[in-house]
């Protein structure tokens, strides 16, 4: 199937309205491009889900707290517009930075309790600028439902809050995270890596493994499973670990004693590049 | 006609999907209840626009600054919905606290820069509330149009800034401001004040009228201007100026020489009823 390329506002609008006029759904997977088989996998939600399928590419400026790291975001549109054919995406949305931000913006969404911690510590404003362009393209493609991986789990849980609180009529589809056969999750970032660091990237789940172990095998007290995760990873001289924490999956604040559903999550440099990654548990 | 009254948010969605289905265009008038021929002219605009007009009644809680204030906001559904019978409103939507805030609200819809001066000075998250619970009210209703009164100029700019930025795909309509014939503008706040308050109250209008003589006059100081209104204001023995400014009336900035288009705003305690007023004028 040729995919559509939309690069305006208005083309979008008019696509969609025209196939919700036919009764039909729409489902839409955002993203920053670079796609990998963790955004073919959200696509392959979505497909399932929905009549018609649009993929948002756009490198969001106002969620980027390093200007050097929005630089280096890779942009390839042409492999992924490939990538999006092959997997029968029936849209592909790639606003302009004009097209979006006409002039600065003056109004953000904003869910600041779910953003202070993990992420947002080292990265301010950064989920202030991802729930607020969210926002937007929701308001622009108008979809049924869209589609968020769960290795983003911090950006899953404020989208999820942002569709709850604003009664966005959308609904929010959380989709597994996809990972190399080492384990290592996918992400655009692992580009980055050198041989080297790739090698020994995947210690970051198999540390996260070792602490879902540990909770499933009763282990309640947080503090002894993140002192364990921490001195698994010292054992990586190329690791600085940025965080390592247990969270409620749904406000995404740390706990101390761990019941029910949790959610532990690391952040690591490895060498010059950021990894995040996170596991789902259920204490016994 | 008898005008529907829908109480949850999945009746008002239900309404108005099947409207839109059939092609035809929704209305929206945001209002607090206690309809006045104010309110009764933002929906005359919307019924002159739309095929069908839906009027919200929700005191929003996370607007008001002041307990007391919210507290003494007047509710009288009855005298309401036969206003809206009377106008031809095709729905009422009037939610519980309950349908709205299940849960504590986490995320917030923010116009920093439209909401921290004049109103927003002295009502800390005030448009803070209104913003979020317009988008909510967006998000429930999802009109074609949303009708606004040019009396709570700065509420019409934080919205018109709001629906710019995050691309909500609704027309938002600037009605102009009512008055009883002696030049006071209506408001549901009115009802508060004693007779003799009410008599005084139309020297806001005064004050403003002329401050708006002198600019198409061609004064371009704003000092001037406002220094001439406080004198005015002055001359009442119960009021007590909370602010009055010469703004942009784009970005609610205040200017200090006059060009172009620009608005004089007023907010003034009449005892203890708070009024606020605003004219737009142009330089000449």
């Amino acid at each position: 199937m040729k995919t559509r390329l939309l690069r305006t506002i208005s083309q979008v609008r008019e696509y969609t309205f025209g196939i919700r006029q036919r009764g039909l759904k729409v489902g839409c997977v955002p993203t920053m491009g670079a796609l990998h088989a963790g955004h073919g996998s959200l696509i392959d939600h979505a497909r399932a889900e929905s009549d018609a399928v649009v993929v948002t590419i756009f490198v969001n400026p106002i969620q980027f707290d390093r200007k050097d790291d929005y630089e280096r975001y890779a942009k390839g549109l042409e492999s992924d517009l490939t990538f999006c054919e092959l997997r029968d995406v029936d849209a592909v949305f790639t606003p302009s930075v004009e097209e979006m931000y006409p002039e600065p913006i003056a109004t953000f969404v904003d869910s600041l309790d779910l953003s202070n911690y993990l992420c947002g510590a080292s990265r301010p404003g950064h989920f202030r600028g991802v729930a607020t362009v969210v926002a937007k393209l929701f308001n622009i493609v108008q979809p049924d439902a869209a589609f968020f991986g769960e290795k983003d789990a911090q950006q899953l849980a404020v989208i999820q809050q942002m569709a709850r609180d604003l009664n966005f009529p959308i609904r929010i589809v959380a989709v597994p995270t996809v990972r190399e056969s080492d384990g290592l999750a996918l992400s655009s970032r692992n580009q980055r890596l050198t041989p080297e660091e790739r090698l020994n990237a995947p210690a970051i789940y198999q540390a996260l493994t070792e602490g879902r172990r540990m909770i499933e095998n009763g282990e309640w007290q947080a503090e002894q499973v993140k002192t364990t995760l921490l001195n698994r990873l010292a054992g990586q001289p190329a690791f600085r670990v940025e965080y390592v924490d247990i969270v409620d999956p749904k406000t995404m604040q740390p706990v101390d004693s761990i019941s029910g559903d949790v959610r532990i999550a690391a952040a690591v440099w490895v060498g010059s590049t950021r990894l995040i990654d996170n596991v789902l548990c259920r204490a016994s």
